[in-house]
């Protein structure tokens, strides 16, 4: 196809954009979703992307094929076009009330984005940081997985306005421990250990934050997930967000403090440069 | 219009029965919804449902208006039809992203549904309540209001299958305390104390609860919210579930235990009848 053809949205493998008002994802954020980012004509970290969408039907109960969905992401003209790709899966269409019929079949949802344009500042002197305020709450059920109810981070993203004045906002969960971003994955460096928040009571855990740690550890760095405080967040050698989309963005300001990006936050994205985008 | 005649699913105040993928109850479950009963051709406890749909559209920041909420529904042939109307707020279509755009217009879904046929066993004797093994996670951001996140739900009505064997579950919270039914909340009665959960941490609360907690107190009982253990529920005087769809279950079976119908379950159930259904 020509590069300036629209991508059509799919559902289901057909070109189409509307779902009926009885879809689960609808009436009850019953489905999971996928944000992946398209760079050359390649998509990056599909395989991880779709480990955790498997991991996350599993858990949810949800009949998904994974070798089906290859197949329909494969016939799609959206997976060979530099941007970003938003895959949502919900638990089809049933009737009013929250049991699930057992012979539903999983609505599929493709949709194609142009790659956001981030200044280059971000990447190279760090973002700001917003200090969000309302908390995520725990439930080990849905902890980790990229699950459709996503008010917390709605609420929390909606605490600031825009994305000039701050780029990303710290996430803690109900013990004001930090947990992650409002779209992103955190790392802090301290003491010679890279450290990411556990993710067992709330958060997504996300692709790039899992590559990273393998990266990481394949480098002979001393990576783990342990319990992070607020503190420690503001005292660490180093921090940075991380994700699919825009990579890693190392941290330059929070409340009062001033930074300057660290040696694991630079390796960090020389490693996603040279693997990935 | 004939009382034979389809009641067409209406959104924003028009025939339809499609949204679009952009819609962001569908990507996020960003929005909130009310289930209430028609009986003869009155929406029951209407009031108090609007009122809880208006507090979560507070805590969402989702700017509905109650007045033209309430025209669109006088407008729409199924408020008078005897059965079970679903409405459901969106916050409406937004682009990728958790930040919501200020300018979006909250979207409205008007679905109705025949009234369930429910055994009269179930009023009179009782019914046989499933030990759900899913807890409820603390999120006090979102505790109460009757949102779109339901996966928790979802998930414990997953838990046994059909309505024949088990008519409810009772779903407990990290604590492993009693917090409610899959679909409705739960009273004990204890030492002629009525008791329903605190619901500050998680659950719904729910419109039935609300007016029977009035109608308790104004018949002189003393009737409070507080936290119950599952021991509290299993010694109970009585224990019963409800909401605005079937009014007031007691619980005959649960575990081993065998109960009869006690008199403020009966109590309940004999103000529904009188004023709503």
């Amino acid at each position: 196809m020509s590069d300036t053809a629209a991508i059509p949205v799919w559902i289901n493998g057909q070109p189409d954009t509307r779902v009926p008002v009885t879809d689960r994802g609808l009436a009850y954020g019953d489905g999971l979703f996928e944000t992946f980012r398209i760079a050359g004509q390649q998509p990056v970290l599909l395989d991880y992307h779709l480990d955790r969408l498997m991991l996350g039907c599993r858990r949810l109960h949800i009949p998904l094929q994974r070798d089906a969905l290859l197949a329909e992401l494969a016939a799609w003209s959206g997976m060979s076009r530099p941007g970003v790709v938003k895959l949502m899966i919900t638990r089809g269409s049933g009737g009013r009330g929250y049991a699930p019929a057992s012979d539903l079949e999983p609505r599929r949802i493709l949709q194609h984005f142009p790659l956001p344009e981030y200044p280059d500042a971000w990447f190279q002197q760090g973002i700001r940081v917003f200090p969000c305020v309302n908390r995520l709450g725990h439930s080990p059920l849905l902890a980790g997985i990229k699950h459709l109810n996503r008010l917390e981070q709605v609420l929390a993203r909606a605490e600031w306005d825009g994305i000039d004045q701050f780029q990303e906002g710290l996430v803690c969960d109900l013990n004001g421990s930090p947990i992650e971003g409002t779209m992103s994955n955190l790392f802090i460096v301290q003491n010679q250990q890279v450290l990411t928040p556990r993710l067992d009571q709330c958060g997504v855990a996300g692709v790039m934050r899992r590559w990273l740690m393998e990266q990481f550890r394949a480098a002979g760095l001393d990576a783990m997930e342990t319990t992070i405080t607020l503190d420690g967040f503001r005292v660490a050698d180093e921090r940075f967000f991380c994700n699919s989309v825009f990579g890693v963005w190392p941290v330059a300001r929070f409340e009062d403090n001033h930074w300057s990006p660290g040696p694991v936050s630079r390796l960090a994205q020389q490693l996603i440069r040279s693997h990935w985008f």
